[in-house]
């Protein structure tokens, strides 16, 4: 591949492997307007893909997003089939790295030369995946989020073959298709996001193992909690937030030393040496200094007010709660009124 | 304390201890109609309490909750003054052991015999905060989040010689309140939310100290990806649905063995013996069982939609990537009319 230009909306994209997450690629491009031109070697496709395709316009209908013209959608019988002049190859197949490897090496037969290929792994190593590659330079990993037609999050990894171009092509073409791509810079195993979720899955198997609390609680604790902080903050930027009018050092102080504590079953910490403590104060200036605590809290609150009015809307979760407080405090009129 | 009938709304709450987490009780408790006794011996008490309640007032006033009538707040020079007359006392003093074990001594002196008394401690535990005091059955965690005055989780802890009623008595004065208490029903070090929390802050940890990513893009990698499923649905549920028509344990089958992989720091992971497997998978049966994972998936995508359109009002992370794919779907309606 020569360098690139802006890149453009893709007319046609191929989807290799429909499962959850395969359809679900299918069904955001065809909402964005490209085909989609699926393969899956399985007897349930038809049926999956339509099925997802029909929860993802229900969602944007309720979004309104009314694409202008749907693309069309394709089952197909091949591979070869699939590729056909397509700009972008989404291979969706299950996590195993000779398999995916296989089905690399079929997409490359056909593909366009021009074609990106990308894989939805959330975990294996592009470099790894790419060593048998005839073109390796065009492929990289592009780790979605399920619902992928829903979650903008996109992470785009490159192998040590991978050319900078193929990145720089794949966050332009991803952007096309309304999502938010995370360059993840340094290859690791896991990425960024399942790195974190791995953590809170192993944590939360051992309370569910050592009889400490039920799948129902552990999912209370978080969608009643923290969750609904992190559905728009994230981590650091919570904490920036408790640290208060002292910021992120003054939360790292505070909170830091207690990593040493036997709390959780993995121990395991990094030293927070005053490098660390200097590399996270500053980097989280970089994030969000041009606004006070003040300004911070104020926005946090605003999207926890319509977080919580979202799901009262939908009479779920944390909404619920709302709900009851909210016919309380009418409720309590009436004694008061006496 | 005697055998506890019905608990209805406290007429006054003392609360001792007011930074970040103690200001946002009296908020709170005031908002929902209870008078507020504050104490805290800092020189800025008062105005950190009243710009907290300010910002409270506000989401309430946003959220539509206009209380009948907002308790009074009044700050205290003293424990005695504060605990006067109240039902419930609740000390939100720095995470110190000795500390907070002064404090409570401080507190039995002047609290009327019927009164609770609750820590706001994230992970010290009851038992070891109650081993000195006179009435120790009174005594129990109230673990709150941050902003308490609009995240309705509070963990209640029991230790060792709190009383059943005491632990009960909690959980319907925090619902007064509006809240949404979780019993944790074994006492372990750090409850069930911090423990999640601590395995992912430490993972972030050693991604920022690796240099492989920054505060900013470990946040987006949770905002607008997984967090947003967080929001409303917690871990399990999530894998439940990930695990398709299959279920948990297709989910735990598929997902389960990566576990073994190298990929986190920390790789301490409990054994997936049949009968853990079997403990998920019947715990998120009763969890949800009634839901088939098609009408979960319809649930889970129509909040997602909602909390993005909430956050898209806001022009706030992924609301704004929505806000991107609506002008270009708008935009890209022009070429299409030529």
């Amino acid at each position: 591949m020569g360098p690139v230009a802006e890149i453009s909306q893709p007319e046609r994209v191929a989807i290799i492997g429909a499962g959850v997450i395969g359809a679900a690629w299918a069904a955001r491009w065809i909402l964005c307007g490209s085909d989609a031109l699926v393969y899956d070697p399985g007897p349930e496709t038809e049926r999956i893909v339509t099925e997802v395709a029909e929860n993802a316009r229900h969602s944007w209908e309720r979004m309104g997003l009314a694409p202008v013209r749907e693309g069309s959608l394709t089952i197909t019988k091949s591979i070869e089939e699939a590729t056909d002049e397509v700009s972008l190859i989404q291979e969706s197949v299950p996590e195993s790295v000779n398999l995916k490897k296989q089905v690399l090496e079929q997409i490359e037969k056909s593909a366009p030369e021009s074609a990106l290929i990308a894989s939805s792994t959330s975990g294996l190593l592009p470099s790894e995946l790419q060593e048998e590659m005839r073109c390796p330079e065009r492929f990289l990993v592009g780790h979605p989020f399920n619902p992928v037609y829903l979650l903008p999050m996109v992470e785009v990894v490159g192998g040590k073959r991978t050319s900078a171009d193929s990145v720089s092509s794949a966050i332009q073409l991803y952007e096309t298709a309304g999502m938010k791509p995370l360059e993840v810079r340094v290859e690791i195993d896991a990425f960024i996001a399942d790195r974190l979720l791995e953590a809170v899955w192993r944590e939360a198997l051992w309370l569910v193992n050592d009889g400490v609390a039920t799948t129902e609680e552990i999912d209370d604790a978080i969608r009643f909690g923290f969750g609904l902080r992190w559905a728009q903050m994230g981590l650091f930027e919570n904490y920036r937030i408790a640290g208060g009018e002292g910021g992120m050092k003054h939360f790292i102080q505070q909170f830091g030393p207690s990593l040493d504590w036997p709390w959780s079953k993995l121990t395991n910490t990094p030293d927070l040496s005053d490098q660390l403590v200097e590399r996270i104060s500053s980097q989280s200036d970089r994030q969000s200094g041009h606004l006070t605590v003040r300004e911070l809290e104020r926005i946090r609150d605003n999207n926890l007010v319509d977080i919580l009015l979202a799901l009262e809307g939908n009479s779920w979760g944390a909404g619920e709660t709302v709900s009851g407080l909210r016919d309380k405090l009418r409720g309590s009129a009436i004694p008061q009124e006496k």
